[in-house]
């Protein structure tokens, strides 16, 4: 068995249609409108991920990222391609990955609909993530003057769990570690939002560049009230200290013309904790 | 200087919008209506081109192959991806890289519109082309009793091309080098030949093996006039043998209602030379 083969065998296995949907080159996908979002992100062994991470982390991660990039534009996800590169080494990790990749695309009904697998020393995912484009998308330049800023769920445990990845492994037991692995989803937030954000941005590269993002493209100022960053309560002092330069914590930071008490807010909030944190000035 | 941060350099100094092109996490696209078709192609360093490559050529063919993809289901493409891995051992290459995807983006109006970059010791290029979808997609599947199979251009010439580069190494002047290098692209072939196809595919993997994917797709059988398969007449003896074998290709294999002989041509196919080669039976 050539060394690639392996791949192809995994793939006939596959529970969803893979690669060639609908037996052709391309894949084939349809829209809600004629308005779309796509994002792709590279994530490569040793760069992006520990080789011992679990199959199942991994799985959930690489497609998790691909989809916040979507729902903080205000779109809705519809499909994956999977780009794989593996070689027999990782012949261990690669069933276990694929299931995963079917369970999560099952779960949250975003099918896989192609991709491409080759040969590879270090183990590569090439995700893209295609969806369905808001009338308004809340590109990041779409702040106004007088928005209020918000962010999702707390901030710093992801670069605290990441940092003790490398004494403690992949422990899952670990709150700071689970939540590096396992960033949270949004995916009902643009539905529930609709409309009501002008700019969003997820915090992958931490609080305080995420906020410059926004901030630069909109090409306006911000008045933060510091002691309303929602800080993961949970983290001890040294890593409170640098919470908000660390990254990763898929968050989303919005900047929204509806005030903390607006009676306009979206019901059915419970599941997402919500804080506000400032208002965008000139 | 951190050895990613060049990378980043080249990102800035790309003249056509690169990733996040509206300031957005995930890039925005439209298509003419809702249905689209996307493609996805990973290349690697010493898996699929030499590291020798000229940027040029690595440029050209990593986006060709993928509009071969959307091209062969009768698409249209409107935008690429470009996944790009890197290390600094590649600086040589990748502003030249850069210049020549940018550089046929323009020429073929398929601007580049999102992507993701990384650090990867071998270099990497992932690339998605998404195309607009027609009515009648020509998928594999799709061919039918009595159709005829038609080969675009000639066989052979890019597996002989290959075997050469070994020895000769990039050389362009060598015919069969270059048609390895630079496949071709029929870009129009769609707009020509709409709702005169019925199933198509490119021949990335040899003409046998391709030809069998479309029949098998298809649940059909077919006779082939084998005197009529359209050899590079500039071939040797020795790599006319296994020319049907070879892949690389990216001529299109098509199966049409239209008769050699029928006035339903389209017109205008002076440079696309078209060879019938056999029929489609049950």
């Amino acid at each position: 068995m050539k060394e690639f083969d392996f791949i192809r065998t995994l793939k006939k296995l596959s529970p969803l249609p893979w690669e060639r949907t609908v037996g052709n080159d391309s894949a084939f996908f349809k829209l809600k409108h004629k308005r779309g979002l796509i994002s792709k992100d590279i994530l490569l062994e040793d760069q992006h991920f520990f080789s011992s991470i679990p199959a199942d982390a991994l799985a959930y991660k690489s497609l998790a990222v691909n989809i916040s990039d979507i729902v903080s534009d205000g779109g809705t996800p519809r499909a994956f391609l999977i780009g794989l590169g593996a070689s027999s080494n990782h012949f261990s990790i690669l069933s276990a990955l694929f299931e995963s990749l079917y369970k999560y695309a099952r779960q949250w009904n975003i099918p896989i609909i192609g991709g491409d697998t080759v040969y590879s020393d270090k183990l590569l995912l090439s995700i893209t993530c295609l969806g369905d484009a808001p009338q308004n998308p809340w590109f990041r330049k779409n702040a106004r003057l007088g928005d209020y800023l918000y962010i999702t769920g707390t901030l710093g445990s992801s670069a605290w769990g990441l940092s003790k990845i490398p004494t403690l492994g992949h422990e899952l037991s670990d709150p700071h570690i689970k939540r590096h692995l396992y960033p949270p989803l949004y995916l009902d937030f643009p539905s529930l939002f609709k409309n009501k954000i002008h700019a969003a941005i997820d915090i992958s590269d931490g609080f305080y560049q995420d906020l410059t993002h926004l901030l630069e493209e909109s090409n306006l100022s911000a008045v933060i009230t510091p002691e309303t960053l929602p800080l993961d309560p949970s983290l001890p002092p040294e890593a409170k200290n640098t919470a908000l330069r660390g990254g990763e914590d898929y968050e989303l930071l919005f900047a929204s013309p509806l005030a903390p008490s607006s009676r306009r807010w979206p019901p059915n909030l419970q599941k997402i904790p919500i804080a506000p944190i400032g208002k965008i000035i000139n």
